[in-house]
């Protein structure tokens, strides 16, 4: 489909968007089936607990690779709509920010704080996962540092889809444990149209827009490889890699200790 | 278990490397149910395909994450040790050496050369869990990035489970489809008797013996979490990843559909 066009030369900015919109629509992870299970409900406390602990990582990890991005930046025009990013993470004071509204959340579903910033119980599928983000954007060039932010263009959807269906069918889950996703909602969109516009300037040639494309699918794959190893470990079959935390609730599938 | 004794101080060398064998008994991938499931011959061709293509990956950055580890050490001595390994998977002509032995591998299992050196099929778990090691050599103390081939110790046993177990139980591989694996036999055990007289000599402190003995369990969890992906998407549930390979005989597990 992304082909289309290509051998012709560069696409214009509004097929770039089109093109890259049309990667959200193939592999983000609203369509991954842990997803699904989490926001439908099906999940037991335990696997909950599982998923909270582990994006914890990933959203202490995202102002690093904001600094990164920032770093590399080449005007104060830029790194002052870039730094947002970092101030809507760690706050400007103690107890505030994205990062320890997330711990609320995990703090709400159960889990003890230490715990969770330790790292220890961590899947290491995930740390590998995050931490390829962090080395892409430290390591390749600004177009697509900045093109692989753009799943954003597509997390309003997935957080509606979440809080909705988490309150509605989760009793230990109320509106203070989601307190993380409502700003969420008025942030990404802001952040989203800026990265859009900016790869939509930046890259015009044939290179560049491939570049540009594959930095996006590299950061749904980042995503997606997040909740196939909870999916693995803690749903389907349920095999938790040696080392990682183990719910109390945890119950492997039958079939997965017959393998 | 392994913290027997660290309250008093630093192990003995002795009981240093009886830590790190028990880390191994507790952690290596031969445990892992992909192994299990390769060397009892209960994989189809296609799953065996996954692994070797996955596999071929791991293969091919091995002398990177070797080179720069050659890059950190200070002397003559211990880089001439070194690249041995690099020599290894490299060869010495074109034909020869390690990675040109694993695509044998890979073509007699029936994959194409272009393919696989083209890793467009990679599951993305297994790049991130690759691209980790070789970060970590590059970023750790040359005393972790020793520490961290020492799993070498434990391949001798599962090289011998696996050569013996695949030639039994696949019609479609021969003994030169599994050429790559008869040198390792010898060269394993004497890199890792290296780097195990390397870390038992210079982790003389509570904190650099604590710091070799994690090495050892990040590149555990390395191996394991390729196996963890190779499981997810080819075996049960047999959840492929968008843009990752599909063998021809691939069957997903229907309640995977389901979920």
């Amino acid at each position: 489909m992304t082909h289309i066009g290509r051998p012709e030369g560069p696409l214009s900015p509004e097929a770039l968007e089109a093109a890259l919109r049309r990667i959200g629509a193939e592999r983000y992870h609203n369509l991954h089936p842990f997803h699904k299970l989490l926001h439908a409900g099906r999940l037991r406390r335990g696997q909950v607990q599982a998923w909270a602990l582990n994006r914890y990582y990933y959203q202490s990890q995202i102002p690093v690779k904001d600094a990164f991005l920032l770093a590399r930046m080449p005007t104060a025009e830029l790194r002052r709509a870039w730094r947002t990013r970092i101030i809507d993470h760690d706050g400007d004071a103690p107890g505030t920010g994205g990062i320890v509204r997330w711990m609320k959340l995990a703090e709400g579903v159960g889990l003890a704080p230490d715990y969770v910033t330790s790292t220890e119980g961590l899947l290491a599928a995930t740390r590998f996962a995050v931490d390829a983000y962090v080395h892409f954007v430290r390591e390749r060039s600004l177009l697509e540092a900045i093109a692989s932010s753009l799943t954003e263009l597509f997390s309003p959807g997935i957080i509606a889809e979440r809080v909705s269906g988490m309150l509605a069918n989760y009793a230990f889950i109320t509106p203070e444990t989601l307190a993380y996703f409502t700003p969420r909602l008025t942030q990404a969109p802001r952040d989203a149209d800026f990265a859009l516009a900016y790869v939509k300037e930046n890259a015009r040639t044939v290179e560049d827009q491939a570049a540009a494309m594959a930095a996006l699918r590299f950061k749904c794959d980042v995503l997606w490889a997040q909740l196939d190893a909870l999916y693995f470990a803690y749903v389907f079959p349920g095999l938790v890699p040696p080392g990682a935390f183990v719910p109390e609730d945890h119950a492997a599938d039958p079939a997965a200790g017959a393998a």
